[in-house]
C-alpha cells in the first residue's frame, strides 16, 4: 500500500508573494532530504473554483511509518515553522492509494 | 502541464458507512466514464492526524479544459448530487503538477 498525504492551506490576510515563495523554496528541498518521499508535489491554487484554499501539498509514502518519518523529519518541521504562522486555515487527509 | 484537482470532505453528523460506500461506488465508475481522468484516487482518512477531514478525492487532468469536462460531466454531477447533502465542509485546490 501507499499512503497519500494531502494538506491544503489558506493563507492569512497580508501574506506576501515573497513569503509564499519562501515556503515553496523550503518544500523544494524536502524530496532530497527525506528519502521516504516516493512522490512530492505542491503548488498554488489556479483560481478555477470559488472558495478554494490557496495552496496544496501532496506526499506519497510507502506506509504509516514512512509518513511519520516525513511528518517528524527536522527539515519538514523547519518548513512547518515557516508555514504555520502564515495560515488562516489548513485541511488535511491521509488515505490509502490503490496498489 | 497536468492539473491536479483535490477535494477534501468532512461528513456531516449522522452520515452512515452505507452512505459513504455509496459515494465510493459512484466515484469508482468515473474513470471509465470520463476519459479526461489521467489518474483518479480517493479514500477515507486513515486517522493518523488530529483534526483531519474525512475523505479525499484526487484527479489528474491534462489541462483547464479537461478539468472543466470532468467537473461538468453528468456522471460526476450525479456523484456530487449524492455527496453534497452529506457534507459539513469541503476544501479544494487545483494546482499544476511539474512536467
Amino acid at each position: 500500500m501507499t499512503i497519500r498525504h494531502i494538506a491544503l492551506f489558506r493563507w492569512a490576510q497580508g501574506v506576501t508573494p515573497e513569503q509564499i515563495a519562501s515556503v515553496e523554496e523550503g518544500l523544494s528541498r524536502l524530496p532530497a532530504a527525506i528519502p521516504q518521499l516516493l512522490s512530492y508535489s505542491y503548488g498554488a491554487d489556479l483560481g478555477l473554483g470559488a472558495g478554494n484554499h490557496d495552496f496544496a501539498v501532496v506526499a506519497d509514502l510507502a506506509d504509516d511509518e514512512a509518513f511519520r518519518v516525513y511528518r517528524d523529519h527536522p527539515e519538514h518541521q523547519a518548513v512547518l515553522a515557516v508555514v504555520t504562522p502564515l495560515l488562516a486555515d489548513r485541511a488535511a487527509v491521509q488515505f490509502t492509494l490503490p496498489s
